[in-house]
């Protein structure tokens, strides 16, 4: 249960992370030993994907109970929560799991084990739902791909650094190949932080997984000339009615999934369910500024000022996704199936 | 007509280019004056763009006649011919200038000065081209897009770098651009080269059009959410019914239009519409291999030995194409018109 790679593990006092900036050239483990290192890791995308920002936000309260005990520090203990709570906005875990512990320091008081225990089990509880989406995925891509071993599209970083282990979409591909069920991977880039091409590249080489990188203009030509047999995508928020905001450039890949008549699968933790959000028109889409877009790998492509928009996400309607697998349930939207609210959803 | 960043230029006894590789950051000429540093130059990208490498194949074959007279050194100059002929296999203009000029040098005896001048005029009419392309497609744009300032969407580049001068696409940009009518430029940076991100940036900035660059990815989310009027691209070879091979992600903002009900226009020159192609499906597209996708800007991104799929371009049906505009007449897919050989085409 506590592999070298493991994106996220709490080390006492402090919180120590993969710093998924440096890879694949190095491995880091890098300590967060107070709320500034937190957020800032968080907003340099050190540590990203939702389930991942679920389980550091969880930890973070955690910190801050030890740092600022809200029995006697309430006030900074408060801000410390506030300012975890918003470092991104799009990823629904982040606040979701942020307010979960935090409401356990108000109810216990601040018993920082008690904290720290809140914070444990969304770390459980993620890691059982990596393992649960695997199987149910890769049942589901099974049944919908029979006799023939799978091309699988995928975009962005969905595998343990997204997660604590093993991820989302990436835990399907990783479950198909473990049955020897997977032809290959698709991966894209991902830019303009190129998560596929470095993180998602690196861990299915751990895996020792079949793949190809493409660019991410690719990946619908791709579908279109009969590469993939199915698109497995992340999300950062799924609203009520099935519209996934995820890593920009998956409506793309679901324009193309819908064109080439391939499945088109949303991979994502009960966690990651946002029943208070309508649509996806209601979605906060984070723009991180022109920097991103003016660099590739911090090296300057554009002339210095250039003006970029850059959306970090953008919304899938649930219209162009045949199912979403969590790590509860399958829903067919291609069947006409719809979210309905689970007796026990956290 | 001979401002100092004519992307191709006769020199004598050599051809001068703008090594496109390495702008923005600089503007540097560079002189072949062997086969070898043209096929090279060809196949690095130094100059690229369907029209522009119709004119470098002409004048390669001029130069090749002043290098290796076909009346003394036939075969050297047949094996010439032939290297420049094959450097890059999607763009039809390059092979087609090619074999026209080479016709000239049998016809002629290979008399140099014949030769030349049938490349000359190769850059003229492209010249020509672009300045007819650009009237005609602003044209479309405003009949298309009434009462309001346009926002274009492109893709890689299609300025005077890939033609001569003023470009295909961008050449309608430019046009709306000098007509007051253009509310923003919307370039997505094609990847791997960036040509979009490097090269139309420049240009942009050149003309002193405003502009936003975006992602590859952020392309057809940015067309659902309304943030542009049109999308214009260029063509590397256009199939008699339409059909469009273009830069790869060309494909993907097709999509992305049709999904968003905003017009798609495929801007070309009569010189690349290509009747002896059927469709789509008959156009060789170049994989460049995977070095280009394992790299940004020459930095790795990738574990060192990343598999990667790596096609250079990608084809757009008909169905998807509103319009194509040429240097000579417009047709209309949406209204289901067909292109039909003109009385007097080259």
């Amino acid at each position: 249960m506590s592999g070298p790679t493991r994106s996220i593990r709490w080390a006492g006092e402090a919180i120590d992370i993969i710093d998924q900036t440096l890879l694949p050239a190095e491995l880091r483990i890098v300590r967060l030993d107070d709320i500034d290192a937190v957020v800032d890791a968080i907003g340099r995308l050190a540590i990203r994907g939702a389930p991942a920002l679920g389980v550091i936000g969880g930890y973070a309260v955690a910190l801050a109970a030890r740092l600022h005990p809200p029995a006697t520090d309430g006030d900074r203990f408060a801000r410390a929560v506030e300012r975890v709570r918003t470092a991104r906005p799009t990823a629904v875990n982040l606040a979701r799991m942020v307010d979960r512990v935090a409401l356990v320091a108000e109810s216990s008081g601040g018993d920082p084990d008690k904290v720290l225990a809140a914070a444990h089990e969304i770390r459980d509880e993620e890691l059982q739902a990596s393992i649960e989406m695997g199987e149910r995925g890769a049942d589901l891509v099974e049944a919908l791909v029979p006799d023939r071993s799978v091309r699988a599209m995928t975009i962005c970083n969905t595998g343990g650094l997204a997660t604590v282990e093993r991820g989302t979409a990436l835990a399907v591909i990783q479950t198909l190949h473990e049955r020897g069920k997977l032809a290959e991977a698709l991966p894209v880039e991902t830019r303009p932080l190129l998560q596929g091409g470095r993180l998602t590249t690196w861990e299915l080489e751990r895996m020792g997984a079949p793949y190809r990188l493409a660019v991410d203009g690719a990946g619908p030509f791709l579908l279109a000339r009969g590469q993939a047999d199915v698109v497995l995508i992340g999300a950062d928020r799924v609203a009520a009615n099935g519209d996934t905001a995820n890593k920009v450039g998956s409506f793309s890949l679901s324009l193309g999934a819908a064109h080439a008549g391939v499945p088109f699968i949303v991979v994502a933790p009960e966690s990651t369910l946002d029943g208070m959000t309508a649509d996806g028109a209601a979605i906060e889409i984070e723009d991180r500024g022109p920097d991103e877009v003016r660099t590739a790998l911090g090296h300057p492509l554009t002339p210095p000022t250039a003006p970029a928009v850059n959306p970090a996400f953008d919304v899938t309607p649930h219209s162009l996704i045949t199912a979403l697998v969590t790590d509860r349930r399958t829903v067919r939207f291609d069947r006409g199936e719809s979210i309905e609210p689970l007796p026990n959803a956290s």
